[in-house]
């Protein structure tokens, strides 16, 4: 065989070596630390899915053209999820007699879709969930808020790297209905609103004026009064927002405009956005979708939550000097080998550092102790330390310090302390 | 819509409901914790790869029957991988000039087979992955068979309970071609022994004779003389074995007829058996793969590891009484409200608990503090304090302990301490 095999991955999708994957577990392990916090607990499922699932909220044509659909040999028609709210619906109804509501639970799936890779848009990333299954009451979407906060506060944002856009989709459809648009002409003018930001001024303005001759927005803005829903709709939003404010998301406003894409959403949405004026982009979403678990034939469940994907998240917190390093993973210690008839001795040795929770890295190559000290330093290992037969004869070592050179010599019994005081 | 979806997941892939996910957490976080102890790094991947990835090594006939492959929009050939390993070589291969060798790598990739689901056997499961690559010497075959065995104990397991079958390649190779056996027709007569404890015996010895007239395991048995190859592998392989059994792996055992069933092994091959006699299977194994990197148009790099199934794996733990519980993500406090209103103040107190580290749920529901208590005890939340008024005006809490029914009444600010302290 002539040709050899590439070593590109597939098109879109990422190889994470171990020092870019300990960077997504160090932010893996934040969010679960401070979900933990608030007494969510993580669930998972597989990445395949019945097609079907996606279908029903959505046109076929959409799922065929940006999901991964396919058939299996069983003739069944298999997707790659695309995202993972229809998943955790369908585990909600699935044991909606067993299962105690409310629900706070959260997950981090990878995700699919079917698009040409470009900067930001792979094919696969990674996503956490946060879902709060089974309060109606407004303290869940402010509780859901909160949190899509305070874990930005856990990396170190602060208030003023970012803002929080609410809206209700309950107030667009009243806003929409003292228009005169109901059904599909209010359906047409969301999607028409939801691409608002992106299109120029005018264009929009007469699309707009075509779909709605009355505007909906100004209806918000100015005439509140002119239907009790649409009043009700909006000072409950405005109380949220204040409550929001009040209880520690001192930078949320409101944003009557923001309508996010998903059909399935019923009440409040909500978007984070990144203030750095260089790049004043969306940081990630979510909102109160109560009528998706009825999809699968049980009584509504109301739920509200958010999906944040990691590109994004992780081109912010660059952005702001908050990316945890991830070098947790990384060995406390080389042990250096003089011989390699000394590697049995050194293992052992580092049995007994390994027992007491130290990281150790033994040499079993037969590198000079010179080349293996240029290796730890390369490898970022903080210490070194060489193991041979006259540290088994005097019963101590010489610890190297690699970061600044310094050596100290100490009985072999306290090098697993000295490890733990770290440098 | 009168049809409903159903809430069934895809066939042969598992729904993780948080308590199910908790036990998998548990599991994996056993695996992280003795494995960086080794100073193994973790890497990861998408389960996307491109199928000629699996093509190379095995026949396109196998790859389109027991892989899911499908053709994407691109007119790409696309293969959820069915194991790691060709996915490690591939990155390894990617990065070969900028890595330090050796790798010390592991990695906990869902991996996907299309077979009839039955028990035990998923289309989809978790498998642990660990690598050693770049060591050609017989230390890295210890270290790795080392670590199987280390994995093993870290949940509790005694050497009694399993046991290490070891076997070479190399040896059942120089047997074969001391037999007169190569090329083909030795792989023929591998795949045979592969499936040797599977078979009747005298229906084995009927196709081994026909295809091996020598028997190649009766030369490994008596006649290792016959070839200067067959004895030096015969040797080496039984010095390891005999290092194994000295360097805490007292379980380690020849066995000339284990062969493992991927191509791509060349050296040591080694199996882990339950030994208990109810169900006395295999576990998982691994061997040496010197050849594998090569097939991306590297040099060969020298490769050891061993992959391990999460079903099969947590079978055993359950069987000997020792599956991690798995419940740290349960919150540690429930915290009740007696009213609607109470709400706003117990989620500010909460915050405060969380800032210190507590674990907290909060009721947003309207129940009776009775029924609070019993949803407490239901989702097994240790302590129950209600906040309320009263509370904030005395600056006094009463702390039900539900496992025993005690209450013991604290002041406000002792309760992250007392928490920490735990039942």
């Amino acid at each position: 065989m002539s040709e050899h095999l590439s070593t590109d991955p597939y098109k879109g999708v990422r190889d994470f070596y171990p020092a870019d994957w300990a960077k997504m577990a160090a932010m893996f392990a934040q969010f679960r630390a401070t979900l933990a916090k608030w007494g969510y607990e993580e669930y998972n499922a597989s990445p395949l899915e019945r097609a079907e699932l996606y279908e029903a909220k959505t046109s076929e044509e959409i799922v065929n053209e940006q999901t991964y659909t396919f058939t299996d040999r069983g003739d069944r028609k298999v997707t790659l999820r695309p995202e993972m709210t229809p998943t955790l619906a369908r585990m909600v109804a699935g044991k909606r007699r067993e299962l105690a509501l409310p629900l706070r639970w959260f997950s981090i799936p990878n995700v699919f879709r079917y698009e040409r890779p470009q900067k930001g848009r792979l094919r696969e990333h990674y996503q956490l969930n946060v879902d709060l299954v089974g309060i109606a009451a407004n303290e869940a979407d402010i509780e859901i808020i909160r949190i899509a906060s305070e874990l930005l506060k856990a990396f170190g944002a602060k208030e003023s790297d970012y803002i929080v856009r609410v809206n209700s989709r309950a107030l667009l459809t009243a806003a929409c209905a003292a228009a005169g648009l109901t059904g599909e002409a209010a359906k047409r003018y969301l999607h028409l609103l939801d691409k608002k930001s992106k299109m120029d001024p005018a264009a929009f303005e007469a699309a707009r004026s075509s779909i709605a001759p009355r505007d909906p927005l100004e209806l918000v803005e100015n005439e509140a009064g002119a239907s009790p829903e649409l009043a009700h709709e909006k000072r409950a939003l405005l109380d949220t927002i204040d409550a929001l404010k009040r209880r520690g998301v001192g930078n949320a406003v409101f944003d009557a405009t923001l309508t996010r894409g998903f059909d399935y959403y019923t009440g409040i949405v909500f978007e984070i956005f990144d203030t750095n004026p260089a790049n004043p982009r969306s940081l990630f979403g979510g909102g109160r979708f109560d009528r998706l678990v009825a999809l699968f034939g049980n009584d509504p469940v109301p739920a509200v939550g958010f999906g944040m994907g990691d590109v994004t998240f992780a081109d912010f917190l660059e952005t702001h000097g908050l990316l945890p390093k991830g070098d947790g993973g990384v060995p406390e210690l080389y042990l250096g080998t003089p011989s390699a008839g000394d590697i049995p001795a050194a293992q052992a040795f580092a049995d007994t550092l390994r027992a007491q929770g130290s990281r150790v890295f033994v040499n079993l190559t037969e590198k000079s102790l010179g080349d293996q000290i240029k290796d730890a330093v390369k490898r970022g290992i903080p210490f070194f330390v060489a193991y041979g037969a006259d540290e088994v004869a005097n019963q101590t070592v010489r610890m190297k310090i690699l970061r600044t050179g310094e050596e100290e010599g100490l009985p072999l019994r306290d090098l697993p302390l000295r490890l733990r005081s770290g440098s």
